[in-house]
């Protein structure tokens, strides 16, 4: 059967990657394409690497114009997804790439983001460990999936085997993320001009105050933790995609190395889209390049007490646009797999 | 008074931006410049950039013909400095931009490098607060220089201070850093080829076997801490040039805020190659391109409990070869900046 | 029906962008895949990104671990793939990625190349504009192809249509490419280093001795030029990947710009893979990255008197291995576009 | 004697520029620096990387705040230094780095920019060759500097030699050039956009109507020529700062190759900042990063009947602020070279 599709959001970097991907999947159709101030001009125009949507036209981001498809992607703003999406349907699979479904504590919401609160939707990480089973069990027919926030994904997945094993104990979590400018959109900010990134390592919302945290003390939580805290600190590297986080975390007193170990593979074994690298091997992201693969690399740093975690994914993919595809596809009832690249495109 | 320098090392990258630097130096008047494949060379054909330098051409590295100067710097591969070192005269001002001086542990040198430890020179950092007073304070008049590595000293730089202080706690610290390739010199290896440079994010030596480490922990042990412990992880980023060092630690418990963050204005005030930036501010590595400027960064992070410390270098200005000048400047009694630059090429 | 596939040189650019790609082919199945210095280790060892490919070891390469298989792609350094290449069965359909059999003419193989002329294959550019026809035409059936140059076939393609329509003269025709460092392939060179290519452009076999000058007179000729000239210099910029050829040709005195225009026009109209752009538009890298398109701009100077074609090329995909797909396809008799990505991966 | 300085625009590339280099120049001293929108902030706080300027705080740009300095340098938005200049005082030097007093011709003028015409000041790029002499003739005493368009010199230098000498002609010529984005300013345009210029080359102003073209010609008149007709196309590709300009012309029948090279060695011999490689040598934008240099490669193709000149500048410096500085040296009867690097900072 085929569904159809709408994406709002289409002229930025995670609507172009949402119909980037969803071109090669056989079972969804996209019949609108929407935008902002972009309305009127051909997609193609505004996207043009994405050759097969020559036909499509882009039409104002309304509940008129998203109504009627069997699925609608929200690659909007923060904040302007929950009032459109409370004019769809009920049966519309709606899938939110924007923060605004992913946390369930009004708290947590005020804190970060403020404003209205919509409510959490169905988080769409299917690999997440949690304490029993993982996050893919809640995705089937739900209707309404909020993709992750891509450097939170990447720490959560990161992280929560070794919490849910108990062999990480739950402060001192520290992840510093090497991450490329399409991650913050394409909004025009200086300090995401070219010649602002090219030959420079840029930190931002340093010490404790950016929005992805809550968000994976939420899924750490889920994988067991009580009161996890984590010293999370991005820095803007000149590479247009990706996200290579290393986090590190005490190892619980008496475990040992095999143990550690153990607690990833387990958690991970048999999935396609996130997996463990042998002993001794680290990802890198053009690994990961284009595709909805998340690589983990693992070390146990005695000396230290600490384990080590670098995960490589395709922020615009796995941490966005391919988190989204795979968690509908799980809502429809399809092969989880369908239409997603595990593949890398490197060098 | 003019100083005769010799330069060995001179076709690499640390060689080569010593010479950079020495060209604007008004007391330094490069004599000889050595090398090994590329001897017989001139030194503008391996050097393009340097075009102060043409009638230079590179001789063959030996005790014979870095003999007779002032000031010799050895930029050699790890390992080669030792012998060479050994026969020049004492009263030669020597640095070693090479680790074979570094540690003065035997013990750290057999885990970290192995084969013949040649013992440990005066290090070459001199903003490095120790237990009592800086590092500074041993330079003036010694004739045996260990440069710093770059990752080390940058590390110890933003860690040293709370250390002194004992606002920080010494276990637990974390280290991540965003390094560009020129750190790991001019070396023929595939991993290091601009192809897979390019859109990259790539994490090397994984969970305590970089040989910075012990580096680290020694200059900590100097600021006062017993047996710390870091983590410490380097990913090579696509920047020619450039340390962005994400550091992290636990806060002393009961120790507040301003505590915290006066240990390090009170490390480095009126310190002109090592600034801590007004609060809420961070550094970016293009700001320091160039220049033999450590820039810091420093926030709290109270739900975490932990100071982050930003630091920004380049890493073959302060990082190796800025460093190596500033302490030979120190050593012959010449006013500590002379010849470095301050300001950052951007952008 | 299932064609058995050997990939020779695997463990190159070339051949691992092969491999990524027939991945998603249906019709092809790789059985076999071969290397020289890493023969023995299991091919995702070496390429990282493949991940559908884990069972996979690499074998050595020669003519009985190549033998047996429907398809062979030879991935080899130049001058290595024809000896190799005469000792596989006629029936067996043989695509060489290396320079070995593009030159007809034996005068230009011992100018540009030297060594033994094994002549020329089936040139593998199905879109490229001929006197009569396309090249497609002599593809159907061959079992020999010779793939092309990325470069000579991005200029070729570009230059073509207005030879063969008239439109512009053959002489002082001029291409200056900006191109990623994976067209030099993973051969460990100074100059190919990480530190070398960041931040910099670098020319190249400046001045009329690029070995892919004798390649694009070939095919000018094929499309009616009689001995045209042109002043070739490639540029190597900091990006992975990626061809952007600017070609600029005197117009032939008395043709007016819409005539200029409808030459690319004719040439290209319904091309899935080689696509002009509307005019004022000009194509970028990133457009066509992973993809198997060429996208095409072409502006008239009226002042200057000349024609600007700019066209945007991966060379590891149009350029080379998607080439190579795309003409074995072609030979098989499948359809021609089998496999073969168009959108491409941006930003 | 030192001379007061005030810098407009001081917050844009151009302008942090020109103050690094100050930074370093024995007899200038900042006084003032303006700006528009950032009036009011320590100039530290947009210019992190001028650690010298700590002191200093952005005033509006006025003709009050820039009166009273005996050197003002203008480096706002094209259009807008007219109206200030026209208020400064007759026997204070100005050095416009926009382009409104390049142009000679109104026509040239009205046909590229539009609106006002405010006449042409001396030309500011002092090595330039002219029918008799060089440009650096005319600067000495003037009041009133042009400082170049970083495209237009890099291509008046690469070609005026040849058509002074008569070895090459005046039509057909062709330049091709790689730019870094900070040659486009910090205006906040998509396209320029870090997620979009990392990974990609973006040719822009493709088929004669860059403004830089009628400069071009403008200074090959002065070298003799007389209507010579360029192609021109800049492509930005993913590196900070740099030009590589790859500029080609057919030789004049019966002129031999020695002849060729002869005409550039003329012009350029004994020049500090304008240099001509040996044969065969080709310079990359690294080079010169940060330095007052172009550096020039020269190669003749006899196949092709053409010369062709790689020349790699520096934009901001040997391009606009560097080129500034060296004019305002000459206008001053200061030693031209005062204050300006030579070395690049590579790698």
């Amino acid at each position: 059967m085929t569904y159809s599709v709408a994406v709002s959001g289409a002229s930025g970097y995670a609507g172009g990657e949402l119909l980037r991907l969803i071109a090669d999947h056989p079972e969804f159709e996209v019949r609108t394409v929407t935008a902002h101030s972009n309305a009127g001009q051909p997609l193609v125009a505004v996207q043009p690497h994405l050759r097969t949507y020559t036909h499509l036209t882009l039409k104002e981001t309304s509940a008129e114009t998203l109504a009627g498809h069997d699925v609608v992607f929200l690659a909007l703003p923060h904040g302007a997804s929950g009032a459109v999406a409370a004019q769809l349907e009920p049966d519309t699979l709606v899938i939110d790439c924007g923060a605004d479904h992913r946390l369930e504590s009004p708290d947590a919401w005020a804190a970060f983001y403020g404003g209205e609160h919509h409510g959490a939707w169905t988080y769409g990480v299917p690999e997440l460990p949690r304490v029993s089973g993982t996050q893919r069990d809640r995705l089937a027919k739900t209707r309404r999936i909020a993709a992750p926030g891509c450097n939170a994904s990447t720490v959560a997945l990161s992280l929560a085997p070794g919490i849910r094993a108990g062999v990480i104990e739950e402060t001192d979590l520290v992840s510093v993320l090497a991450v490329g400018p399409s991650g913050a959109g394409k909004s025009l900010k200086a300090h995401l001009l070219g010649a602002e990134i090219l030959g420079s390592a840029n930190p931002y919302s340093v010490g404790g105050v950016h929005r992805h945290i809550p968000e994976i003390q939420q899924a750490l939580c889920w994988a067991g933790a009580a009161a996890p805290t984590i010293s999370f600190t991005p820095v803007i590297v000149p590479m247009s995609r990706g996200i290579l986080a290393t986090s590190t975390a005490r190892i619980t007193p008496g475990i040992d190395a095999a143990t550690v170990r153990a607690a990833w593979e387990d958690a991970y074994v048999g999935e396609r889209f996130v997996q463990l690298l042998p002993e001794g091997q680290f990802p890198r992201t053009a690994d990961v390049l284009g595709a909805n693969t998340a690589l983990m690399g693992l070390a146990i740093d005695e000396a230290a007490g600490r384990v080590v975690v670098v995960t490589a994914v395709d922020n615009l993919v796995k941490g966005t646009a391919g988190a989204a595809i795979q968690s509908a596809n799980l809502a429809l009832g399809l092969t989880e797999a369908t239409g997603l690249p595990v593949n890398g495109v490197a060098p």
